[in-house]
């Protein structure tokens, strides 16, 4: 260690920007202001490494004194002040400064180096001797409560006393008397507390000061904030000693923070506030309203003037928008704080854009500064920030957007009610597969069970909607056609509003806004799609989640589930026909009815996708999910035979209840599905084969241009694949020959079994495309069940810090990246052009996008609404490659 | 190609036993006995080289006439016969012969050479119209259906029809005349069914019947039973051309087969069958009893001896028990085959142990003899092989032994019966871990449904008690208290008798043997562990098993699960009440209850252990299995409703509904369970750490050696492993200081998650041990369910070849085996002496064992009574590694 101690003053600055983990962010861009000639008040950042020693040490690196005493000599020198002078004091603030901002976390101390001789000197200075025992009575109380360890309130509750006492309301209104009677008081509290005086020595302060800011890194709050958000614990914090300012000396003072632009549309002006004699923490007391700060150009136009510039000039040299703090004390303009300031969605995009256009920054730095996951704001409907809501509960954010309509119980009522013409939101316990109907008809849905990764919540996402999930402080009551929530009974009809980008649940109609995408997103993005190399497609199952993805910019899709087409009110009867089928004859008929309406399905995706592949998965859930439930059954049947009904009706329902009793499982999600189907009851997938082939042969026919991808899900076995590959090329052939066409199509498989993964490069030989199911994946690789551990134990698991995070949402590379990686590597080795992309969830969270390109897959495929997303983090993972 | 025949005759062949590849199974061996100066009949074999040319050219490889008409020659110039001579014709057989024995699944044809004219010359040489006319009418029979591929039913016919016409009842009773009618009447269905001539020249009959044999290849079950046994398509077949002998000449002639030593006992005597004045076929036939070999001492006592003389010469030759064929032909003796003799598992061990003090082979070739899995057979009680029994279904071998008792439906009653003394077999639909108790008490275990690796099959293979399962031929109808099959009843108090070694469900009692363990076993035993450098430790739930396991030989327990342990009667009402707690100190309480029973648990079986280590798992299950089942309370109250019961019991009974609604999962496998329960509900796992360690103290103070290890189940993060490390840590450590003792103990997990494999270098690091629990690992690689999988599409899977085996009873090495190293490598990479074994089922399979010993493990854990079966495993698998 060489030195530990970095003067600052306009021009005359020792560190700088680049300095941050020994200056920490504060003493940083103190420095760097001061160097840009920008006024700072003088002063000196003691280095993060005099932290790191003492914390180990328990005592201070020999020089430091000397430094520390040589630096105020120097600010005093800058000030023409002296620290403890009686005539001309000069008075010093003492802060923390991390090398990444902890705000609040750890301790600050104002008004070092008054006492009751001091005080005298800055009623001589400042000719206003309220104002100096004001001072003097706040550093008393601060220091006693920060540096001695004294409860706070302790100090207040002698101000309310004294108050009370000459019958005053506010704080202002205690006369310099009664400050004095204050002081002597907070004295005697000290004294009585910890038995010691309060040290009238300027440097004694100094001292006790800076070692309770070193010793507060290691507080508890500290140390659980560093914890949280996975700052190391041996950086340590700088401590800043900095020249008083007084923003509370007249009229002609002030202070204020601002932003050199919008932070929330973007729009290139000077923003924020001030309060004329006031200090920060008057501003932040919100006792008197703040002015907008193109006020000051009217009340201090020099001062606003130079504001306004030094502002610029700020933005300039940090090719950021900065968020900053100034006070003007007697007419004169000192800047306190400068850094990067924080922004909506819509800011940041339209900022960035702004700053390329401005030849500020460069393309790839906009698209750098973006957070992807931000995006989503953009894309859906929100509440009117302007609206004023009644919030009845919070449940899960599940699916962004907003949305007011009336609340049904049933999907059934929610299709009734639409067809009415009527907006409705559909509350349920938790939705099933055969509530998709009334999923499509309604504006949102509320749950008052399951995760972000429920039924509903993976549903709505993929239909765009709006979605509160797991909002458990509700009580549905889908019988009684109710809900309770606090006490207040709301019923069929009632208006609520949902706001799935926070998860709150709100009384009646609130106002919400249409998203609007601006030219500036478009641009972006145009940026984005210009710099990635790797594809984004969508997870699509309906004509009008293809029509949106498109919108989004989906180049095809990269998952289409036909299972949702088999829950249509027009076709479930006959899928559980073919369920219930005695023969394979009986199956076969059934199956045959489904056909033509599944070509139909599949020619409208394959429209609206025209020119891009269209990947299709076979049926992939366990056939049960397609009969009514087995309690159901059974407290039905039950009921039956208490009511002594006809023996004919009872026996109907016990065949169906023998059925579902056959096709039950312990542990569906690890049962009789996916191609564990399609290999015993090849009927299925033939159809389904047959339907998209034909399908693809009519528009074909018709001129237009079809890439139809099949995808078989869960294979754990190479024989699997090849059986059923076999089976498709038949098909195709068939229809070939037949139709006398050619197309083009693949056969792939999902990649959604740690086997699978480890047995790639068996597989490979008999795939076209890989597509990694990272859901499954991730249920089979941990061994969690998505649909228990997401209530259960998933939510102590993170808060814990077992799991760093809801492995459903954000991949988790350490495990099943891992099989990801070890999938991809292996099946690249024996079939080098095989296609590999993801289809999970995941394939839209940007931190697993970035993986997926690391891997080197040849696109992800998300939900429509998150293939922006996605395109952003895609051509992100491009540019942090290049670095 | 150079050659493709070679020639053999009594000292004078070409070939020889190593030439398998080439000459085949039977022409190899020929070679051989012929150079050892073996009396063999001289002929030539064609080489597989000549089938494989022929399978893809559809012609012969040039030179091959020349090489099989001079082999002939020779043939001739041996015998002094002349092949199509009228006066002195040589006949012979075509046969095939390939790598590996393929039994009856190619042709043969014998009696090649007779036409019109030679059979004159037959009956000069023989003196014997009769059998002249005979072997022509079997050469026209045989040729017919296999060369010319007539369906040998209308042969048959034929012979009928003359039979009837003559008014004789056996073949036999026909005489010359009826036999010329006979092979006019061949040659006329010849004709009409195929449009030509019976060849009559003997080079057309052998070049047909060699070009059939070469041809059946490639029939359709000769290439199944390839399929199934794994035999490549491409090694082909040989052909043997050799002089044919008769044993049907007279009472100077006859044929039979034996074994060098008793296959059943192993004794060391001659052993086998004949039949004088008969054909090979004739014994097959079973028209006429065969004598015991000893029987020809009397008989023909020169033959006798030379034919013990030559088997032992044989034996010693071969270095292996013999199983040969031979025929008399006039007094003179013939061998027509020798290979190694199949032998039950008792024989297996006696001959593989005293050829070794005979010193006829080594320790390591005896172990390298005996196919582990055979031991089985050994270590369980079996049904009297002479009892005559009535064999009412089958059903799944799920854990061998055998056992006679009385019906019971229900595991109250089995108890109570059994308490009276009665022997009880339990019936059930299937079992759950609520039936333990009367599983305990049970002779045996039979269900009607769940596979090899259900609930029942586990358990009692555990318990090394015997075990149907899966019998689906058997209706159980528990309620009625009795069983249908086959349209039988059977009531609570009948006899049934069941075999687990073959899943046959006897009536009535059948008698059954005890298993002895020889000498011989026991020495075997020895010399495996002398060899082995992999431990052997059992998978041991209670006392009773742990003595077991001791008795086979087990080096530890490497799998104590403490779940079973909650179950019994004692127990499960504070189970119970642990789960019902309202809130932590209600649970306490009832955890508190439990913690002297468990401590007595682990007291005694430390104690059975003594000396060795004991792996205790933590609380493995999801809390609902210790509560009623969700569909049966909901009838309950149900039926409470209906029968307006009173308020206050419906409400009881709700109340428990809704704890079981609470913990019920969707996949429970996959659910809060294993070290998820350990860190939601710690007080579970610490009452049961305590348990674990004071009982060591208490067995430590006695002056006993235990060393209790502590197993963490179901860990996918390494977190997971640290936060209840340290906790148990702490208890460890508390109880030292408080009982003033130290004892070792090692903290360590299961890897039952592929996501544990995969970060295994991060576990390890807070890891004494790892241990594979590849049941687990096997359903989450897969994503199989093994209670739904085993009986919805494992059996269709393994027979379709798109599995191999059941992965649920042989380790997958492809898939779960590439984690298992994956895991142990990683493992190891950061802690070098770590401790890896495995606790699956797995642990007792042979092949899985010998797997477990390549990738490095240090022990393997497996059932009791398999323990035997993995300690001959480990020392094969050494001997393997040597090589």
């Amino acid at each position: 260690m060489g030195r530990y101690v970095y003067f600052f003053a306009k021009n005359k600055a020792e560190g700088s920007a680049k300095m941050r983990d020994i200056l920490g962010g504060k003493g940083a861009n103190l420095a760097e202001m001061a160097n840009l000639g920008i006024p700072v008040p003088p002063g000196f950042t003691i280095s993060t490494e005099v932290c790191v020693y003492y914390t180990k040490m328990r005592k201070y690196p020999e020089g430091l004194m000397e430094e520390i005493e040589e630096n105020l000599n120097r600010v005093e020198k800058e000030t023409g002040k002296k620290f403890g002078n009686p005539e001309n004091p000069l008075l010093v603030s003492v802060r923390s400064g991390a090398r990444i901002s902890m705000p609040g976390m750890m301790d600050t101390v104002l008004n070092i180096g008054l006492n009751e001789i001091t005080v005298k000197g800055l009623i001589k200075q400042t000719e206003n001797e309220r104002f100096a025992y004001d001072a003097y009575r706040r550093l008393i109380q601060m220091f006693g409560n920060v540096v001695l360890g004294i409860d706070g309130r302790k100090f207040e509750e002698i101000i309310e006393e004294k108050k009370k006492e000459k019958g005053v309301k506010d704080d202002v209104d205690l006369e310099v008397k009664d400050l004095e009677e204050l002081l002597e008081e907070f004295k005697i509290l000290i004294k009585k507390e910890k038995h010691r005086e309060f040290p009238e020595d300027p440097y004694e302060q100094l001292n006790m000061a800076r070692d309770a800011v070193f010793a507060s890194w290691n507080n508890k709050r500290a140390i659980n904030y560093r914890r949280i958000h996975k700052i190391s614990d041996d950086w340590g914090t700088a401590v800043n000693v900095q020249t008083m300012v007084f923003g509370n000396m007249g009229n002609d003072s002030g202070t204020g923070v601002g932003f050199t632009r919008n932070p929330s549309t973007g729009e290139k002006t000077l923003y924020g506030e001030y309060l004329l004699n006031a200090q920060g923490e008057d501003v932040v007391a919100g006792i008197r309203t703040p002015k907008p700060l193109f006020e000051l150009k009217k009340e201090m136009p020099e001062v606003y003037e130079e504001l306004s510039e030094i502002t610029q000039r700020l933005e300039r040299h940090y090719r950021d928008v900065q968020d900053f703090e100034f006070t003007i004390e007697k007419g004169k303009l000192y800047f306190l704080q400068t850094r990067t300031g924080k922004r909506t969605a819509q800011a940041a995009v339209k900022i960035a854009c702004d700053m390329v256009k401005e030849g500020l920054i460069t393309r790839e730095e906009a698209l750098m500064r973006i957070e992807p996951a931000q995006l989503d704001q953009l894309l859906h409907r929100r509440i009117d920030p302007r609206a004023r809501v009644e919030v009845l509960a919070r449940g899960l954010p599940a699916s962004p957007g907003a949305a007011t309509g009336i609340i049904v119980f049933t999907p059934d009522r929610a299709v009734e009610l639409a067809n009415d013409g009527k907006k409705v939101i559909l509350v349920r316990q938790e939705t099933s597969p055969e509530d998709i109907h009334g999923m499509a008809v309604a504006q949102a849905i509320l749950t008052s069970r399951g995760g972000m990764t429920s039924h509903a919540a993976v549903v709505a996402r993929g239909m765009g909607k709006c979605c509160v999930a797991g909002c458990e402080e509700i009580k549905v009551e889908e019988k009684n056609k109710r809900l309770i929530v606090k006490g207040l009974i709301l019923r069929e009809g009632d208006f609520i509003t949902l706001d799935g980008s926070t998860g709150r649940v709100m009384k009646g109609k609130v106002p919400t806004i249409e998203p609007q995408l601006s030219g500036s997103f478009e641009e972006l993005m145009r940026w984005a799609d210009g710099i990635r190399t790797m594809g984004v497609r969508a997870n699509a199952d309906t004509p009008k989640d293809a029509r949106v993805a498109r919108q989004m910019g989906a180049e095809g899709i990269g998952l289409c589930r036909t299972e949702h087409m088999f829950f249509g009110e027009d076709r479930l009867p006959f899928v559980q026909k073919m369920i219930m089928a005695k023969n394979l004859e009986e199956r076969r008929e059934a199956v045959k009815k489904l056909e033509p309406m599944q070509k139909e399905d599949f020619k409208k995706i394959f429209g609206e996708m025209e020119g891009f592949p269209v990947i299709i998965r076979l049926l992939d859930p366990p056939l049960h999910e397609f009969l009514p439930k087995y309690e159901d059954l059974l407290l039905e049947i039950n009921k039956l035979r208490f009511e002594k009904a006809k023996e004919k009706e009872i026996e109907e329902k016990e065949k169906i209840l023998r059925r579902v009793v056959d096709l039950r499982e312990m542990n569906p999600m690890l049962g009789h599905r996916g191609c564990r189907l399609g290999i015993t009851f090849p009927e299925i997938y033939d159809m389904q084969v047959k339907a998209v082939f034909e399908a693809a042969t009519e528009l074909i026919k018709e001129g237009k241009k079809v890439y139809p991808e099949i995808m078989i899900p869960l294979v754990a076995t190479k024989e699997e694949l090849s059986i059923l590959r076999e089976r498709i090329i038949k098909i195709a052939e068939e229809i070939m020959k037949r139709e006398k066409v050619t197309f083009e199509y693949k056969i792939g498989t999902m990649i959604e079994l740690p086997r699978a993964a480890l047995c790639a490069d068996k597989i490979a030989q008999e795939a076209d495309f890989f597509s990694f199911g990272t859901n499954d994946l991730t249920q089979t690789t941990f061994g969690f069940s998505r649909d228990d551990a997401e209530g259960k134990f998933i939510p102590l698991y993170t808060e814990r810090k077992i799991l760093r995070e809801d492995p459903f949402q954000v991949l988790d590379q350490e495990g099943v990246g891992e099989l990801v990686k070890i999938g991809t590597q292996r099946g690249r080795r024996v079939k080098k052009d095989l296609e590999v992309g993801i289809c999970g969830e995941h394939g839209g969270e940007p931190s697993s996008v970035k993986f997926c390109h690391r891997v080197g897959m040849d696109y992800v495929s998300c939900s429509p609404y998150r293939v922006p997303i996605a395109r952003l983090a895609a051509a992100q993972a491009k540019l942090e490659e290049k670095r």
